[in-house]
Order: C-alpha cells, then sequence, then structure tokens
C-alpha cells in the first residue's frame, strides 16, 4: 500500500499558502490569524476524511478514524505553527503527511484495530509564547494548565486569551490520554540524511535540552559625554557571553551545541549606552552529562564578564529536558515500515524538541525524519524534497497500520 | 538683571508631566502624540509671553521677540523631543531657560537692538528619525528637505506624515537664515562640571562624531540540530565587533568614546540561529584625525570577525561631524555673562551632538551648559539642582542681551 503522492503534493501547496511569505517561507505565529486559517484548513480537511474533530483546553485539534471498541488510538501529529520567516516544512509535513495516511486507508477502505488519530498541537514552536511544545507539555502533565494560560506573547497578550479570539479554546480536558502510539513525521532540521544520501530517519530519541535566560542591568547614559571611565555598559557583557557560549561548544566538543539566538537591547538607539539587555542561551546534547558540565561554565562566563563590566544580572536555567529515548517497540515498527517502503535510512537521533518528546513521557512514542536540504530549517530556505516526503509518508502509513492493526 | 527661578521651575514641572514616565523620567519621541502636546504647550507659553509664532517646513517653531527694524535675531533655542525613558532636561531646559530669558525682558520692559527669538528644533534626539539634529541640519542646507520629509521610523512611518498628521508641517522655507547668534543651553551630559563643584560649562565647541551601521548576513537556521562545524552565526560575529569597538577605543586611548547602542537580531528567537544582526557604531572625539584613525581600525575588526564566521556583511559610515568650534564672540560674550552671574564655572566641550553644531555652520553660535548629576542623561534619572539651572538661564539671559543689545 502506497499513499498518494500528488494528493500529498497538493495538500502542502494549498496548506504552505497560508502565511505564506514573499520569499515562499511561512510567517504563521501561534493563535496568530494565519494560524486560524490553517487550523481551519485542517479542520476542514479533517471532516472530509470522516474524522470526529474535537478540540481541548489547549486549542490542539484531534481527528479520530474508528476503530473496535475500547482500543486505544494510535495517534500521528505535529503543528501548524511556524517560527516567523520560517519554512514550509517543519511541523505542517508532519499533519499532511499523518492527513495522507488516513486518507490512503480510507481509499483502501481498511479498518483497524486501533483507532488512528490525527493530532494538531498548538505552539510546538516557542516562538510566540515560551515554552515551546507547551500544549504537548499540558497534556503530558508538564506545564499547569494555567500556567501555559497566563504566558504572554511580547505585546503581553495571554495565551488563552488569544486561543479565544480564534475560537480554539475547547471543552475537551487537556490532560494525558491512552495511546497505543504516538507517530511523528518531521523534517531532520540537520544535514545528516542528506549528506549520507538516505531518504529517512528512524528517530531513536531526542537530545538532552537546556535553555536559560540572562538579563545584564548596565548603567543607561548618553554614548558622547560620557567618558569610557566610568560606563557599565550592558551590551559590552552580552558580547562577551555571546563570544563564551560559543567557546563552550569547542571546549566540550563532541556534540554539544550552544546558541544565543535572541538578545534585545534597551533603549537600543544609536546614542545611548545599553541600559539592558536580555538574552537566551540554548544548548543541547545528547547525553544530559554534557549539560551537567556546560551549565556551570556558562555560569562562570557570565559572572566574569558582568564583574569586568560591573554590572549586575540575571541568570535563570528555566528549561532542562533530559535525552528523551523513543519506544522500543515504536522505533522498531518505524524500522520495519521504512525497511517495507524501500527507501534509504539510517537510525538517528532528533537536535530539536518535538511534541513527540513530552508524548513519550505518557505512552509509547516515535519518530520518522525526512532530510533537510543543507541541513536548513526555521528558514525560508527549509526545503525536502518530494521523492523523500513520499517516503517518510510511507513509512508513516505502513508503521501506523502495523501498530494499529487490520480489524 | 535676574530670571525669575520659581517661574522656572514652575515651567520644568509642567512641560515635564507631558511624556512623563512612571519612575520620572520622559519619552517624549519626536512627532509623537506627546511631542505634539509638548510643542502645543510651547506655542502657547510663546504666545502668552508676546512672542509672533511661526512654523517652518520642518515643524521648527520660532517665535519672535521683536527688535529694531532690519537687525537679524539672537536666537535662543534647543529641543522638546527625548530618548525612550529619557530625563526631563535634556532639550527642555533649553527651550525652557529661552522662554525665561524673555519673559525676564519683557518684566523689566526691556527693548532690544537684535529681535530676541526662541526656536524649538524638530528630531533631534534622532530616536525615531534618523539622523539626529535633521531639522537644523535641513536649516543649515547639510541635509536635503527631501531626505529629512523620507526618513522612517522603525515602523516605517514617514516623517513628512507624522509631521503633517501633528498640525505641525508649517509653509515657512527651512533654508538658512541670517541670526545675530544662536544661543543653546543644555546639559552636560557629562561628568565633569559637578565632579569639579562648577554650576556652568562654557563651552567652545562640540567634538567630531562619526556614526556607522553594519549589517551582518548569518545563515538562519534550527538551534538544534545544527551541528557546530556548519553554523554562520551572525550574532557571533556581531559580539566579536561590539568587543572591537571597546577595544578601540582603549587602543588609542585618550579622549575617544566608543559606543554600539543599538543592536538588533532576526529573527530572535531562543531556537533559531541569528540569520542577521544589524548595529550602530558612535564614536566620538575632540580631534578629528582621531576619528581618521579609529575608522581604518573598525574596518579591519569588523572584516576579522565576519571573516572568522565566514559571513558577508554591509558596513557604512553613514554620518561624519568635524570638530566644530564656536564662535569666538559669542563665546566670550557667554564667559562675560557667566562671570556677572557670578557662577563658578569652566570651558568645557560637548561630547553630544546639538542644533547649535549646524547652526554653526550658518552664523555665530555658542552654548552654556549646566551640570548632569552623575554625568547620566539619556535615561529616568537624569538631573540638574536648581541652583545650577538658575545660573545657567542667568548666564543665556546676560549673553542674549549682551549680544542682542539695548534699544
Amino acid at each position: 500500500m502506497r499513499i498518494d503522492r500528488t494528493r500529498l503534493e497538493q495538500s502542502i501547496e494549498e496548506l504552505g499558502r497560508i502565511g505564506e511569505t514573499p520569499r515562499g517561507g511561512l510567517t504563521r505565529l501561534a493563535l496568530s490569524d494565519e494560524d486560524k486559517r490553517g487550523r481551519d484548513w485542517m479542520v476542514a480537511r479533517m471532516g472530509e476524511a470522516g474524522l470526529r474533530v474535537t478540540i481541548d483546553q489547549m486549542g490542539n485539534i484531534f481527528g479520530e478514524r474508528p476503530g473496535a471498541p475500547g482500543f486505544p488510538p494510535v495517534m500521528m501529529g505535529s503543528h501548524v505553527d511556524s517560527v516567523p520567516t520560517g519554512g514550509k516544512y517543519d511541523g505542517q509535513l508532519g499533519v499532511l503527511c499523518g492527513l495522507e495516511a488516513i486518507r490512503s486507508l480510507n481509499d483502501h477502505r481498511i479498518e483497524t484495530r486501533h483507532p488512528v488519530m490525527l493530532v494538531v498541537f498548538t505552539n510546538e514552536e516557542g516562538a510566540r509564547f515560551q515554552p515551546a511544545m507547551i500544549a504537548s507539555g499540558v497534556m503530558a502533565g508538564k506545564i499547569a494548565l494555567e500556567d501555559a494560560y497566563n504566558a504572554r506573547d511580547k505585546d503581553g497578550v495571554r495565551l488563552v486569551d488569544e486561543l479565544e479570539r480564534i475560537g480554539y479554546l475547547g471543552a475537551e480536558p487537556c490532560v494525558p490520554r491512552p495511546f497505543r502510539a504516538y507517530l511523528e513525521l518531521h523534517i531532520e532540521q540537520g544535514p545528516r540524511l542528506e549528506e549520507e544520501g538516505l531518504s529517512v530517519g528512524v528517530v531513536e530519541g531526542i537530545v538532552a535540552i537546556s535553555w536559560s535566560r540572562l538579563t545584564i542591568h548596565g548603567v543607561q547614559d548618553h554614548a558622547g559625554p560620557t567618558p569610557m571611565r566610568i560606563r557599565h555598559d550592558a551590551l559590552v557583557a552580552a558580547a562577551e557571553v555571546v563570544t563564551a557560549v560559543r567557546r563552550i561548544a569547542r571546549e566540550l566538543a563532541g556534540d554539544l551545541v550552544t546558541t544565543v539566538g535572541s538578545l534585545t537591547v534597551a533603549p537600543n538607539i544609536v546614542n545611548a549606552i545599553p541600559g539592558r539587555v536580555t538574552l537566551s542561551i540554548d544548548m543541547r546534547d545528547p547525553r544530559d552529562e554534557t549539560l551537567d558540565r556546560a551549565l556551570p561554565r556558562l555560569d562562570r562566563a557570565v559572572r566574569e564578564a558582568c564583574k569586568r563590566e560591573g554590572v549586575p544580572y540575571e541568570l535563570e536555567h528555566y528549561w532542562r529536558v533530559p535525552y528523551t529515548p523513543f519506544d522500543r517497540e515504536v522505533v522498531a515498527a518505524v524500522e520495519r515500515a521504512v525497511q517495507a517502503s524501500g527507501a534509504r535510512y539510517r537510525r538517528v537521533l532528533s537536535g530539536a524538541g518535538h511534541d513527540a518528546q513530552y508524548m513519550a513521557a505518557i505512552g509509547p512514542a516515535g519518530m520518522v525524519f525526512v532530510p533537510s536540504r543543507g541541513g536548513r530549517s526555521h528558514c525560508e530556505e527549509e526545503f525536502t524534497p518530494l521523492d523523500d516526503i513520499e517516503h517518510g509518508a510511507n513509512t508513516l502509513l505502513l508503521a501506523a497500520l502495523d501498530l494499529a492493526g487490520r480489524a
């Protein structure tokens, strides 16, 4: 059994037009008007595919294809929100390949023992509301519903108010639910599959991730008449931290990646010495122990940089997820599926967090990766060849059918 | 003759309430609603003082107290716009001391040979529209009116449209006009007068200033799955430049001050490698030659930092003003006035640009400084003791009268 490549291609094009940027990327921030339109499009397609659609308290969308009574579903899902000027494959590909798998089951009138369910998670990216994967986090009981509701975007708008505004504040409780398996197809977002000429990655787990937030309090002053000797420049200290964050990755070598992705200066004008800088530090490694070694180095680098400039600061390590191994049985089912589909593949780790990470905390989960051209993602140039997408979608279909069982 | 300290204090309080921040500072961005209200307040006070008010094409406000026919005016002025979360003394003090000087002439029914004129310049700070001092720049013929009109704020709003919106797009040509002298009272914005226990600075000139703009083009990518070896991080290169800009001041020592005041990251989210960073470089020194030595060092530092990270960039040195000496006769008149007022003073240089700088290009100009507590300005903590303000205002009054001559 195979998915319908032409139909899948068409879905990717259609959904990709909602929030499309002039340069062919995607800006579809969580719970924005574009996100609402993307969701509406998905809900309409789910209805056409005969799924029973429900919305939960976090705006997660579920579309169920029935199985035999009393069996928990095989879930397939991802997200439709994007980062600003992101690409058309991240997230979107997961829900569209899930949709295509269900459409293919319909085409072949296949009945399954376990229901098959499509899920669209809210605010996976964390670009608008932090933390990322907030809705699967609530479902897994790792984030309090109230905290998630009170998350604010940079304009101070609350997540719950935006959920309500766009009509996706559902009634269904957002709590752990039984499932046979959760499967997520996603772009790799790294260069490995492409470099090795492979179409599919069978994901064994997700690396450990640490997010920190640093605020440096300098003394805002005029850039002209203030002699260098009396300056306390928040940005000069911040620049040292950025350099140190890069250095930590070099010193600990191996697979550790470290990034300062966000840095904001106040008042941010040419002729004022920066009075306040806020920046983020993202560190990831397959081994939890590496992060345990990297964080004290970060602490020390921040302390020293701020001491040199004579500026107070607050450093908060506010989010940490340990290495997440996926379910052995699910990983094995994905591997059988990719072998049956005939695609070239390898086992890989995910360097990015995904909703599958939280789902793995409450049930058997696994992922299917497809290549990212040049390893690039979270940018308009994000691209995956259709041949690889087809292989990935077939893998997803066959793995879901394997786990759901024929009725 | 003396100014009325109580009346001056009251004006400072009244105008200071327009755009006041919760912490007692001021946010009155050029051509904002707050700026309009500040302007309206000034125009009303000018009318009450019997001045003939006109507005020019750049929204500069002129209030003339007549003199004998055919004599060019002695102008006193400054600005009422502020930086974001700035203070209540920068700019505002200059126009209010000028107003108070005119009120004092009225009190004493003094007639002058040269008219005495109060000026309020548009967008001195350059916080909203760049470059700074754009309106005196147009008046001096250094900036084309059309370029000034097309200056856009960060939301893309044009200066001319905002002038029109707030009702200050005047008909009078903004061109060089004859004047007997231009006098500007301003806070020092540096620590020197306070450190030496002085009330007034007789300003001999304004340091040379250079503004540069750097845009670094990194490769935006996901912070997780992108190995360190393939990264081209715009912020890592920018951080090196910030460090280098600080180092250049240390290496060339002396009076050179160097600042990166503005730095903006795109897309500026925790989990994306920065794809683009734009930053400003402000360098100032009393000697033009020092800037001539500093700029090539900046060029080299940028080239090396960007080469190391493998990122293309554009570096533009877009604004340069040479050292501006003030008119010897005007400086002498200010010095005679401060001596007559009995204040402790010294001669100083201005480290900040002022409208007086452009005015000096088209006529005799000079400035009066009053101290800044802790040398601080462009911040909510900006403060000048009233005793010093009174000394400064008296100096301004006596210098203006000296230059205008009794009728």
